[in-house]
């Protein structure tokens, strides 16, 4: 059997893009707030907070066409659509948030460690 | 004693931002990277396939300012300059191996799925 290695150093590798979608910040805040269960675009579009309706319908649509989420509508009037974590979403959820957790618990550090730079190091070019 | 509480569904935490850096692409390869040890920006340059040299230099430096890399230059002729995973930075690697771990897991998956999606609903209009 021929095991396909990917490798996102790579720059020709897909897995690189796939890289670049799951760590992109609408997914990230949307994998998370479908955690909790199915939502509606109206409610994803509250929970996650400045989000504009333009990039929460692409990360949604992205999400579905990589088969991590599923969009059902239900006919009724006005016709409801929900939008729920697929068994492979869900998945997704643990690597997230780990990040997130991560983020949240270094926090503090790293505002502290933002300060030194900028005091001590003022001088070099900005990025 | 107060507990701070970053929310990242908050537009306005600072911890958005730092959730963006995390995510972003050269910062997960650039701290994969650096997980085998100490590298000169040239050996950085050469294992992340793509990334311009504007790019590491602004990843870098970001990373530093976050105190989570260390730039340490050695006075020799030519000057060698290495960077370094801090304590807070190596923390890292742990949730960013296992968003690294799940994209290599569910590239299959995700390609089929676009496969399908691609071919059933090529009439959507594009994100």
């Amino acid at each position: 059997m021929t095991v396909l290695e990917w490798d996102p150093y790579d720059r020709n590798c897909p897995s690189r893009q796939v890289l670049d979608r799951v760590g992109d910040r609408w997914t990230v805040l949307v994998v998370g707030a479908l955690a909790a269960g199915p939502m509606r675009f109206s409610e994803l579009a509250e929970r996650v907070d400045g989000v504009s309706q333009k990039m929460l319908t692409q990360t949604l649509r992205n999400l579905e066409r990589d088969g991590l989420v599923t969009r059902t509508m239900y006919a009724q009037i006005p016709p409801r659509v929900e939008y729920e974590l697929t068994d492979s979403g869900t998945t997704l959820q643990l690597p997230m948030k780990a990040l997130e957790d991560w983020t949240k618990e270094h926090m503090r550090g790293i505002m502290a460690a933002r300060y030194e730079y900028d005091l001590h190091k003022a001088e070099l070019p900005k990025p």
